[in-house]
């Protein structure tokens, strides 16, 4: 290989962890109600297939979100598997109560980068969120239980258009200061481009080590693929895929949702990067909860395969 | 910018020329039968959005490709714009000889990199079909017409799988010798991915300079715009594309066939990449054919702007 080839690929991970989020970021944006006995399946087959993250549920108000309201009965039902991890959603301390009762083992708290989106999803300021967040967080570390941050609209919000690169990196920094131990970059409307996504992993590096960001990209134009792996070539080595592309962003305009795990893995495949995924149970998974939900899944590796 | 975004971003074209085949290789495979007034409408339409190559038509055997049967009454009837080419596919010299009647400027040839295909598509093996183009490309360097060649399956074979590198090698440096000035590498059933473009360029390099090359990428498995993105980085600046994403491979098991126009084009604009191309012109040729064809364009980009 000459030094170009060389040049671009240096920093590939050779292992890449993908976060299944299709039970909890996917389901909850699904119109059919599964049910538990069904949610339950869904985890354990994707367990089964390898996935080392799962995300099994969510502690908000089931007024919000029914279709989260048995996050507890999943969380103490699935099968648990050694060294896979089943983080949930939680807004708040009374969720975050609930969740440990339910015996969670990781909990996701949630900012955006967007002051816009901030207000319209969750109904208060960034900053506001974020204190939210904080009683939540002191009592997570005591109790030793890992925290996930999630930033929204890193790449473009469906309120305000652009969102600067410094907003990101100070929602970040202050998910960070809390005591987050990974960071999920969101591109909750999917309008990033990959030479952007570049952009904004080198800023963030001034203030992150790599190995502590992940990708949560959307494919809704198209380019979640494309961001992924100019996000790789910058060594992020975790993104947030979902099992059939379940899901979607109900803010975006025409949001065909989160990228599908069977098309990242079938990238990583042909990059030669490991994932612990097997990929015949993978799209097991996929068939089973697209079955249920009665339509194709979006994923274009999952149709190429099934004609 | 730290050393290595500027490492992974030193050769990415500053403008990238799209080879529009939506006319030819994408309606050839539709089975709705396109008038020939609709047909020149669209290729109006796309050499009005700032297309710099339309592939207009085909002299094949009507007997084979109906869809193409027109090609010589659509050449002499569009309006032709200064600097845009119209090039047409000949597989022969009959076809050559009814497209220079008919006034074509450019001219496309093809060869595969796979046995098994070049025998089950053109019903003869690969040195037969460079033997067969031969005499065509004397009598069109001889009348100083523009040769375009392409290359099938050279990233995986539907018979045959895998396609060594070597195949692919060999090929190009047969129709550079016999006198095409660009090659067009063609991932025909999509299951290419990005390090596999980048690997195949680099050894392509050792024969053929960067600016005779072209990408022509199928998103059947999703990895169309991942696969560009990584070509850019090596350097390649044309590409092949296809307005609302028209046609697909008949050989490809679930082929969704050509990348869309609207998907590359999106990420050429959000990477600063200049295309000469207008955006809302291009969806407004998008949108005409989508609905003479009855169904919505594959492009995800515009699918999310359509809703």
């Amino acid at each position: 290989m000459n030094n170009l080839t060389t040049r671009l690929q240096s920093n590939l991970p050779s292992f890449v962890k993908l976060v299944e989020v299709g039970p909890r970021d996917g389901l909850q944006n699904e119109k059919t109600l599964i049910t538990t006995a069904e949610k339950i399946q869904l985890i354990n087959m994707l367990s089964e297939a390898g996935f080392l993250s799962i995300e099994a549920g969510s502690f908000v108000s089931p007024k919000w979100v029914p279709q989260m309201a048995d996050s507890a009965e999943i969380l103490q039902q699935i099968k648990r598997k050694q060294g896979v991890s089943y983080p949930c959603l939680t807004p708040n301390i009374k969720g975050f109560e609930l969740a440990i009762a339910a015996g969670v083992d990781e909990v996701a708290i949630f900012g955006a980068a967007s002051e816009s989106f901030s207000q319209k999803n969750i109904n208060c300021s960034i900053d506001e969120s974020m204190q939210r967040f904080m009683p939540l967080c002191e009592q997570a570390l005591a109790k030793n239980i890992k925290i996930r941050g999630y930033v929204s609209c890193v790449m473009g919000c469906p309120y305000e258009g652009d969102v600067p690169i410094a907003k990101v990196v100070d929602v970040v920094k202050k998910l960070l200061d809390m005591g987050c131990y990974e960071i999920s970059l969101g591109d909750t409307i999917g309008t990033g481009t990959p030479l952007q996504t570049q952009k904004l992993i080198d800023a963030l590096l001034n203030i992150i080590c790599i190995d502590k960001l992940a990708g949560h990209f959307h494919d809704s134009y198209g380019q979640a693929l494309a961001n992924i792996f100019a996000a790789m070539q910058m060594g992020v080595a975790i993104f947030d895929t979902s099992i059939a592309g379940l899901g979607g962003c109900p803010y975006a305009k025409g949001a065909s949702g989160n990228v599908a795990s069977e098309d990242v893995l079938y990238m990583l495949r042909g990059c030669n990067i490991e994932s612990n995924i097997d990929f015949d149970l993978m799209l097991k998974a996929s068939s089973y909860i697209s079955n249920i939900i009665g339509r194709p899944a979006t994923s274009k590796v999952a149709q190429a395969l099934c004609r």
